[in-house]
């Protein structure tokens, strides 16, 4: 006797069971552009009911029609491709960072549809000034990008714990218990942007959204350890395709691995932190630039490729020191790669050779090759990428959020 | 419209249904003790559905009846309650120690039926020799337990890659690529254990085991790390109540994350490792016992407790390098708790103190209280009992495994 009849189903679950057929068609023509049959195949529905949920996605303007679909070997008439719609919901991404400003708007395919960045010092200024000048640069971005947006995420250089929307610290700016979603929203009906302050608004680590975008768009494998610089140095942890956030929502702060326990005094404390060797200050400092203002990573890259070998030197230092730490990450959390990213993607020819000696003398199960350790395409667009690119991830996941 | 005829449900499905029900009903009534009216409430399942399903699981031998249920304040009879059977299908562990072997049986609740523990010196010597050491404590643990095993799990001080079966390295036994689990299975038939030699017999790394124990009869949190000894250092990382293996199963490696990167020479070609500050041979050297035999965690706690200082001295230092590495970890991770556990916890009184200083100091994201370093209470007992409940709690998730 097979006891398939004993569960209670109700409304609940026949609601359930619609929204997930729903996600379930949008996800295989996200994947590529499929007919009607193709879904039908993919993922074991009815035509019929393929039909009604495709009604409905292309209803709710998530889902368009693109003309045949490639000839796909059976007999019978080709059908008409169904793609994702890139006039449909789009997704906005926003990031503060200690030099600079950024907005992105992204469509339901990935693709960036405007791109803004404003170059300036935020460090120290109060957290509504800043905000008035994101909510600008943010209401630009979507002028320019005409889609409707869904929702918006925001990358901070600081921590921002379980349930969003308050920026513990960020150490970097200066600032500490910053209401920062709430904020923004205030920010973004001040500037004429009403529709924006509307939306969902979530705010995030620079470091786990830039880790978020390597494995979305950089093609990095399941399991992998992303080491990032802005101002600070910091990490995400990705373990099964998913981002480790750990029991509140402050995993990552590979900045303050003790390298040296008796080391350089650091901002947070402790001795001998990752940062004081491997973020903007140390590195400055040891290549004799200690001050400088302006954008660090260019300006260590240009003296680095003219040959300056006291940057040289400090960028070999600091590889040296990510190696360290790196390894023992590495033999903490065993991933397939560790992957370079932020501003080290830039600065990596001259990271990597310190780096790479530093890992294949102390990570302990081997073989570890020098191929395990990458360098990010993305670079510093990653977090902003990240930021966009989640919001429509979340649409095609559960398109049944929007209301279809 | 709702869609939920649209799924194509077939034989397979209908299978699956009937194994998740007998899961869902087994794993309410291990639980606690519960009528068929209490196991319909609290699963959402009919009242002829878990009568049924009942009735599969009794004669299988899973479950019993107690005698009448506890009153639930309802009206009519209360029915007799339904649950695990004490004499039903057991959990068989094994542990390989450097210095020790170890057998036990628990029944279906996991109540300990059999526990055998043999001091014998392994390091060094064959597998097979070991291997047939422990065949015969299997086989007397079994017949003093009187259980039916439904599968066998084995603890090493070693590096077990996914997949289980093939121990890659062993250092502080001196082994290398041991197909461990094929072995063990010659081993029980040599030693007449046939019975024995034809489960499903799987291996994992003791420190992995030991912090599943943790997780499963310590009342650890959801997310921790636990940190333990034997001969090495050893670490389990768990998130979300599931222990991270990372990308080949290797995750955990604590002992080998860099205390002192220009530190003491490790055995694994490194420098400064935590093994180096923390691991049974360092503590000894330490101590001014390098070379002693026998079990060096009771001589040390034993010396410690009669007040001698050369010990306590290394203690602290253990407890020192112990915090360093652990505050790397709790900043990477962000767990809950660090539970101190395997040998550990019984020198815990001379590590805790510097341990705990060193959390204090280093831990980025603060408020960091000594409270979320805890002691274990299983301690050197957590990999046995881990090895054997694991295999109950398999059954219970699943008693389709079975041919129910």
């Amino acid at each position: 006797m097979h006891e398939t009849d004993g569960l209670r189903a109700g409304p609940a679950s026949q609601q359930g069971m619609r929204r997930a057929n729903l996600a379930l068609v949008l996800g295989v023509i996200a994947r590529a552009p499929r007919s009607r049959a193709e879904v039908a195949a993919d993922t074991g529905l009815t035509r019929a009911a393929v039909s009604s949920l495709a009604e409905e996605l292309i209803a709710a303007g998530l889902v368009v029609e693109e003309g045949p679909a490639a000839p796909s070997g059976k007999v019978g008439r080709p059908g008409t491709a169904l793609g994702l719609n890139p006039q449909g919901p789009g997704g906005l991404g926003a990031e503060i960072g200690v030099e600079h400003l950024g907005a992105c708007v992204v469509d339901l395919r990935g693709e960036v549809r405007a791109w803004r960045r404003q170059e300036i010092r935020n460090r120290g200024r109060r957290p509504a000034a800043v905000l008035a000048d994101l909510a600008e640069l943010l209401r630009a971005a979507a002028v320019e990008a005409g889609l409707r947006p869904a929702g918006l995420t925001l990358a901070v250089p600081g921590l921002v714990g379980d349930g969003g929307g308050q920026l513990q610290r960020a150490a970097n700016l200066g600032w500490q218990d910053v209401p920062v979603t709430a904020e923004l929203r205030l920010a973004l009906r001040a500037a004429g942007a009403g529709q924006l302050a509307e939306l969902p608004i979530d705010a995030d680590n620079e470091a786990n959204l830039g880790g978020l975008a390597e494995l979305w768009l950089g093609g990095a494998p399941e399991h992998f350890l992303h080491v990032s610089a802005e101002a600070g140095v910091g990490a995400a942890i990705v373990v099964g395709g998913r981002l480790l956030r750990g029991a509140r929502g402050y995993a990552g702060e590979l900045g303050h691995v003790p390298v040296r326990p008796d080391g350089p005094p650091c901002a947070c404390g402790a001795h001998g932190c990752l940062e004081q060797y491997a973020g903007e200050a140390a590195v400055l400092r040891a290549a004799g630039l200690e001050g400088i203002r302006g954008d660090w990573v260019a300006l260590l890259a240009e003296r680095a490729e003219a040959g300056d070998e006291e940057v040289r030197a400090a960028l070999a230092g600091a590889g040296s020191a990510l190696g360290i730490a790196s390894a023992g990450a590495v033999n903490l959390l065993d991933p397939a790669e560790v992957v370079l990213g932020g501003g080290y993607a830039r600065l990596a020819p001259w990271l990597l050779g310190a780096m790479r000696a530093e890992l294949a003398a102390r990570v302990t199960v081997r073989p570890w090759t020098d191929e395990r350790l990458t360098v990010s395409r993305l670079g510093r667009r990653g977090p902003l990428l990240g930021a966009a690119v989640g919001v429509v991830r979340a649409i095609v996941a559960d398109p049944g959020r929007l209301d279809v």
